[in-house]
C-alpha cells in the first residue's frame, strides 16, 4: 500500500450513510491519510451521488483535511489502483427491500432484510454485482482489500470466497454496536469489554464475555434478560427470558430473536405492514428526510438525524478496519472472513463471524477455543447449510438449489412456502435477477 | 455365541408385535436356532404377557420348532447369559404416547410418536429405563448384543452409545419397508434393490438407488412424487412434489413430511385429535381387538389383523439382524450405530443411520461415498444437535438442556413454545420422569 | 456390463505372470464368463506377448472354456468398451528395476522394487503411462474399471484417483497372501481368517485378526515373533521380536521390515547386489526360464515354476475382484481406494488400503473402528507425505517435489542423499522420464 | 491477577540462566511490577541457587527496583498463591545430559537435549516431575499460569496440556532468535519483521516471512542457504542448499539439520564425543566457569560470559509474554500451545508451536492460512505420533511406548536400536526413572 497515496473507491457512493462514512475518514485521518476517495454510483443514483458527494465535500473542506472527494458513474475508473473498496450497495434500492419485507408475509414468513426469505431476495440480486466489481478488482486492482458493507453481508462475502479471486473482508456494525451497549450496561468505556464472537453475520453469540478483566457473560446475560437492552435499530424488541438466557450460555445477537421468538417477530412485523408500513417503507421516508437536509449547502457535518437511520457505528468500524490494515495494527476486530477450519463443524470454503487479527494482510481468526454448544452449533449448521445453497442459487441462477435453500431456512414454514416465495421473489424482481431469466 | 444354547430376551414381550417376532423366529429357526426365548414384562404387564406368551407358546408348538418360550417379570432372570436382549418397550404405554400427541397441538407444534416434541417426551421417559437395562446387561450378559426396537430408536441408540458400555444396535423398520416399497414399484424383487441409505433414524434419505444394477433414483423418484407411494401406517399421506424431490436429490422417508409439509401434517393432526383420535387412540382401540384375538385358544399362528398396528416387516428386519450377527454373515443391513466419522460433519459420538457391514461382532457402516448435499446436511445437523440435547437432558434431568434441545428443532415454533412443551410434559409425565424430580 | 459380451483388456499381457490370469479366468468361467481376452503390449514386448499369448491359448483350449484371447500391440482397440482394463506394466522393463534396486546402494539407502528409492524410480516411470492409459479409458471405456496391478500399486492407485476421471481399483497380493499364511500357522480354512486390514499399500498392518470367530491376534503375533512365517518372495526374511509385536498392537505386513529394520536389509541387500545379484537380477534369470518353458508347444497349463517368480495368488485375487464387481457380490476384500475420510488422519484424495465391500459399483470401505495407535498412524502419516510429492513429482515433472519427497522418506538417510538419487535416477531413466526432459 | 503483589515462583532457580531472567525483570519492571519473586531448587542444587541468589539480590538492589528475592528448598510455599510459576528445571543435572548425549552414539544415533533418544531420555527423566509441579499448582495455585522453558518444551507442554488442570504455556527462544537473525540478514529492527510460524517444538518453519510489510522469504531464504547463517549456539552449522530451500518453501529451524542432514550431524557429535567433548561435557565447563563468575561480591549484573551459554534472548522471551499476560496486551507471540484443530492435521490434545494471541486469559492461537506442504506435513505427523507415545511412556513407565516411540524417530535407525536405547536409558537413569521402576 502507497503510504502517500491512499486511494478508496466506495462503491454506493450515494448512499445516506455516507456522511457517516466521511466523517470517519476526517476523524481519522491523521493515521490513515486518504487522498483520493471515490464515490461511485449508478446512473439511478446519480442524484443523490450528486446531493450526497457536495456535502462529503463540504465536510471534507471544513475540516481541513486534504481528501479529494471525486464523484463518478464509472466504476472501473474509481477501482483502478485503489487500496480499498468498500461496497454499501442496494440493488433496486428500498423498492425492492420493500418487496423483500411483504412477499413473505404472504406465505406467514419473516421477510427482513438479512435474515429469512428477505435477506434471500437481496443476496439473488446483490450477489451477481458484488463478484461483478471483484471481476473489475481483478483486473484493476488486484491488490485492493474489498471491504463489503452490503447486506446480506455473510452470504455477500461467501460468494467472493467461493466465485472470486482478491481479498476480501465482510463488515457489520453489530460486534462494535455490542461491544457500546455491553460497555454502557456495565458502566465501563468500551475497551474494558472483551468478546468471544463466534458464529455467522446476523447469526451469531458472544461466548465468552470479560469486563475489566473478569468474567461477567451471567451478569450481563442477566441484565439482557427481558429489557431488549441489546437490540438495533431495525429489529423489534421483545426481550429474551433470564432462564433461557443463562441455559443459552451465550449472549445472543438481536437477529437472534427472529429464530428464538418468530411468531412474535411475524406479528409485529404484519401488524407494521398494515399501519406504518415495513422497514423499507418507514426508511424511505426517512432517507428523504435526509437528503432534504443533505441539500442544505450551509451543512458541512453529519447531520444528527443520520443515527435515527440505523448504521449505528458503521462508520467507526468501517474506518478502524482500514486503519488496521493499513498500518499493520494487529489487533483483534470482529469480521466475516472464510472459515479454514476455524469452526471445525462447518465446511471449510464458507463465510463465517469471529474475532480476527488484522493486520497489512487481511483479517486472520483467532483460535475459537470455547467449545460451541449444540444450541449453538446446530443453528450455525443449518442456517450455514441455507447460506451455501443461497449462493450455489445466487450465481447459477438455479430455482431448485433456491427452492431447496429456503425449504431448510428455519423461518420459512414449508417446501411450498419456499417455492411459492421463490416463484414470487423471481417474478417480482425480473430487471435485476438477469441470472434466472 | 454359543451355537447350541442361543438365548434371546425380549424386553417388553407383552407387546402386541411379539406374535410378529415369534413368526420370524419360528421361520428363520434353521438359521437361528433359539433355545431359549425370555420374553419379559413389567408388573402392570402381566396380563398382556400371559396373553400374548400363551399364544407365543402355542405357534412355537403348532410349529414344531424346539424354541423354550419362558414368561417373566423378572428382567435380571431374562438377561442373564443372553445372546441378544432386544426392547419393545413402552413406558407410560399408549396413554402416555397419546399425550405426547396432543400436548403439543396445545402449542401449535407436531406431536408424533418420534418427531418433535412427541418424541422428544418418549426420549425423556425411555432412556432412562434404557440405561438400567443396560447396566443389567453389563453385569449379566456382558457380551451380549442389545438390538433397541425402542422409540425413538436414534435417540435411544445415542443414550446408550454416550451413557453404556454394551454391545448395541438400534433397528428401524423403514429401511426393509422402503426396499419392499420399491420393489413393488419397480416390479421386481427386493433383493434387486439397492440403496444407500443416509441420515439419522427418522430422518434420512436414500441417496443412491438401483434396481437390478441400474441407477433408478431419478425413475422412482418421479414414480414417488405426489403418489404418497412411499408412505408409513402412521404418517399422513400428502405426497410430495415432482421438482422438489428432483432437485433434492434423493428419496426422503416418509417422516420428512412433518419437516416438508408441516402446516399440512399439524392440520391433519389436528382434525385427526378432534374427530378419530390421534394415533395412539386409534392403536388403542386396534390393541384391544389384538389382545381379544390372542386370547383365542385355537389361535397358533400370527393373526392377519396384526398387519393394521404398523410394524411391517419389524420382525423380518430383527430376525434378519440376528441372523447375520449369529452366522458372521457380512451382509449389508441399514441400522443405527455410532457415527465414528462416516458423516464427517457430525461428533463422533452420536447416532447414525446408515448401511452396515452385519458380523459377529455387530454392525460396521459402510463408507458413505455420495456427496451429502446441503439440502440433506443442514436438516441433519440441526435435529441432531437437537437430538444431542435430547439425550442430555434425559439422562441428566436437566430443563435447561431440554428447552434449548426443543427450541433449535425444526417442528417447535418459538423458544416460548418449547419452554410451555417442557413444562407440561413434565408435568403430565411425573410418574415417569424421576430424573427430573 | 453387458452379461453376454465380457471383455477384458490386459496391459502389458506379455507377463510371465499371464499364465497364472489365464488359469484364474478358466478356474473362475462359470461365474465370471470372459469373452474376449485382449492380451496387450508394446513392440519392445512382441516376442514376449508371442509366446505368453500362444500358451495362453494353448491352456484355454485344453480347458474347453470359450475365451477368446486376442493378441494386440493396439492399446486402443483393446480398451475400446472393455469392462475390465487390468495393467501389469513394467515400464523400462527388469533392466530399469535392477537400476532401481542399485542407484541407492550408492547413498546407504534400500532400493526396492516398491518401497523406498527404487519404488519412487518405478513410480515416476510408471504413473504417467498409467494416465495415458486412463486417457484412452475416458475416452473408449468410460464404464469399464480400471484393475490395477502395476506396482508401486498404491501410487499408481492415488495418480489415478487425482488426474484421471475414471473408475479404479488398485490391487496387491499381500492381503490374500496373508490370509493363507494364518490360516496355515492357525491349522484352518482361509474362509475361517477374518482380518482388519489399514494402511497404505506395502505399509500395513492387521490390526484385528479373529479365527473361527475368535480374536486371535495374540496368538498369531507370538507365532510370527522370529519366525519370518509371514515373508513373501522378494522381501528378506529377518522376524520381529516377541515384545516389539505385542506393544506394537498389530500384525504388520512383510514389507514394514524394510522400515523397522533397515540396517540388516540394507546390509542383505548390499550383499546380495555383490553376490547373487538384485532381485532384479535374479528374476531376469527365472523369466529367461519361463519363457523358455512357456514356448513348449506341448505346455498348456501354467507350469508350476511360476511359483518361484513371486506373485503368489495373485490371479486369485484379480479374478476374485473382477468375479465381486461382475456379480454385484458385496463381500469384503482388501483393495486401494480413495480415503474420503476412511483415515481421518489423512487427507481425503489419497490412496488407501483397506477393506471394502465390493460390488457392481466397485469398492466402498468399511469403516476402521479399531483406534489406530500413534506407532502406525506416524510412520502411515510420514509416508503418505512422501507419496503425495511423488505423485506430484511423476505428473508434474517437479525435480524439486522429487527431492522433497525423497527427503522425508523413512529409508533415505539425509537431503543430500534426496539430491543425489533424484539426480541420478532422472539421469538413468532418461528414455522413461518424458516428464523431467 | 493482584495489580500490586505480583509473584513468581522460579522452579530451578539455582539455574546459570537465572541472571537472565533477573536482568529481564528489572528492564520490565515499570510494566511487569514483580513484588515476590521466589527462586526455588532442590537440596542437590542449594549451593548453585545460594550463589546465584545472591547475585540476583545484587542485581535487584544495585538496579534500585522493589523486587524481594527470595530463596527457598520449599517448592510449596514458593508456588503458593503464585501468578506465575516459571520451571528450568535439569533433572540429573549435566551429567545426566552428557549421558543423554552419548547412549545414543552407540547405536549409530544422533543424541541432543531435545532431539531424538537424547531429547526422549531428557522428557522420561522430566515430565514426572513437572506434573509433580503441576500437582502443587493444582493445590495451591489454580490460577497461576505455569510458563514452562524447561526442554523438551514440546513433550513437556503435551504431557500438561494431558495430564494436568492448569494453565501453561511453553516457551522456546528460537522464534526470538530467529526474529533477531533475520533482522540483522534484512538490515532492520527485529519488530519489522513478522513471520508466520508452524510446527512443534524444535521441528518447526517459518512459512511466511515479512521484512517491513514486504514478503521475504525467497530472499531470506537466499540469504540462509549454506550460510548457517540461522544457527543456534547448540546446534552445529553445516548450512542448507539453496534449491532445497527454495523448493522447500519455508525456513527451517536450526534443529532440523538433524532430520535434513542426519549424516553430518552424527559424524560431528561423533567426533565432539571423542575430542572436545559432547555440548554437555562442554558447557560443564562453561558452568563451572560461570559459577566462580557469579561468586564474585562484586558482581551486581548480568556477565557477559553468560551468551556463551546458549540461552540468548531467553529472558527477553520470558518477561515479555508475562507482560502481555499481565497487562492483557493481546500482541502476537510464538509459544507452545494445546492444538485444538489449528493443524487440522494432527490430534486436537497434543502440543505445537505456532503464532498466538497472548492475553490476560494466555495464549490463543491465530489460525494458520498458508497450505502446510507435505514435506513440512509428513515430518510434523511423523514426530509428532513420537511424541504422543514419549508423553505416554513418561506417564506410565510404559516400556513398549517407549520402544514404539523411538522406533518411529526418524533419527533412530530401527526397531532394534530402539529397544538398546529404551534399556540403555531406563538401566542408566534408574535415580530418575521411578515409573519404570
Ligand atoms: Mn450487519
Ligand atoms: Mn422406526
Ligand atoms: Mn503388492
Ligand atoms: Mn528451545
Amino acid at each position: 500500500m502507497k503510504k502517500d497515496s491512499l486511494k478508496v473507491a466506495v462503491i454506493g457512493g450515494g448512499s445516506s450513510y455516507t456522511p457517516e462514512l466521511i466523517e470517519g475518514f476526517i476523524q481519522r485521518y491523521p493515521a490513515l491519510p486518504v487522498r483520493d476517495l471515490y464515490l461511485v454510483d449508478i446512473e439511478a443514483g446519480r442524484e443523490k451521488l450528486e446531493i450526497v458527494g457536495a456535502l462529503a465535500k463540504r465536510m471534507v473542506e471544513k475540516a481541513g483535511v486534504p481528501i479529494r472527494v471525486h464523484l463518478t458513474l464509472d466504476r472501473r475508473e474509481a477501482i483502478r489502483g485503489a487500496d480499498f473498496v468498500t461496497t454499501q450497495i442496494r440493488v433496486g434500492l428500498l423498492a425492492a427491500r420493500a418487496r423483500d419485507e411483504r412477499i413473505p408475509l404472504r406465505y406467514g414468513c419473516i421477510g427482513q432484510e438479512t435474515t429469512g426469505a428477505g435477506g434471500f431476495a437481496k443476496a439473488l440480486r446483490t450477489i451477481p454485482v458484488i463478484l461483478d466489481i471483484c471481476r473489475d478488482m481483478e483486473e484493476l486492482a488486484p491488490d485492493a482489500f474489498l471491504l463489503n458493507f452490503t447486506n446480506p453481508a455473510g452470504l455477500v462475502t461467501e460468494a467472493v470466497i467461493k466465485h472470486a479471486n482478491i481479498r476480501s473482508i465482510g463488515l457489520c456494525n453489530l460486534p462494535i454496536g455490542t461491544r457500546m451497549q455491553v460497555a454502557q450496561m456495565a458502566g465501563v468505556h468500551p475497551s474494558d469489554v472483551e468478546m468471544e464472537w463466534v458464529g455467522l453475520n446476523h447469526l451469531n453469540w458472544v461466548t465468552q464475555l470479560r469486563v475489566q478483566g473478569e468474567d461477567a457473560l451471567d451478569v450481563i446475560l442477566d441484565k439482557a434478560a427481558g429489557t431488549g437492552a441489546l437490540g438495533v435499530k431495525n429489529v423489534p424488541d421483545f426481550g429474551l427470558d433470564h432462564d433461557f438466557l443463562r441455559t443459552l450460555g451465550a449472549l445472543p445477537c438481536s437477529y437472534l430473536r427472529y429464530y428464538y421468538m418468530p411468531d412474535q417477530m411475524l406479528n409485529e412485523a404484519q401488524e407494521a405492514a398494515q399501519t406504518k408500513g415495513t422497514r423499507a417503507e418507514v426508511v424511505q421516508a426517512l432517507e428523504r428526510e435526509l437528503f432534504a437536509l443533505y441539500k442544505d449547502p450551509n451543512l458541512a457535518v453529519k447531520p444528527p438525524q443520520l443515527a435515527e437511520r440505523g448504521g449505528a457505528y458503521y462508520s467507526l468500524a468501517a474506518v478502524h478496519l482500514m486503519d488496521s490494515i493499513y498500518n499493520n495494527r494487529k489487533d483483534i476486530q470482529t469480521v466475516n472472513v472464510r472459515n479454514g477450519g476455524v469452526l471445525s463443524f462447518l465446511p471449510d470454503d464458507v463465510s463465517i463471524e469471529v474475532n480476527c487479527v488484522i493486520d497489512a494482510q487481511g483479517a486472520h481468526p483467532v483460535h475459537v477455543e470455547t467449545p460451541i454448544p449444540p444450541q449453538l452449533r446446530g443453528l450455525i449448521q443449518v442456517v450455514k447449510a441455507y447460506e451455501e445453497l443461497t449462493v450455489e442459487a445466487a450465481v447459477k441462477g438455479d430455482v431448485g438449489a433456491a427452492v431447496q435453500a429456503l425449504t431448510i431456512h428455519p423461518l420459512v414454514t414449508s417446501a411450498q412456502a419456499a417455492r411459492s416465495l421463490v416463484a414470487d421473489i423471481i417474478a417480482e424482481n425480473r430487471a435485476y435477477l438477469p441470472q434466472f431469466a
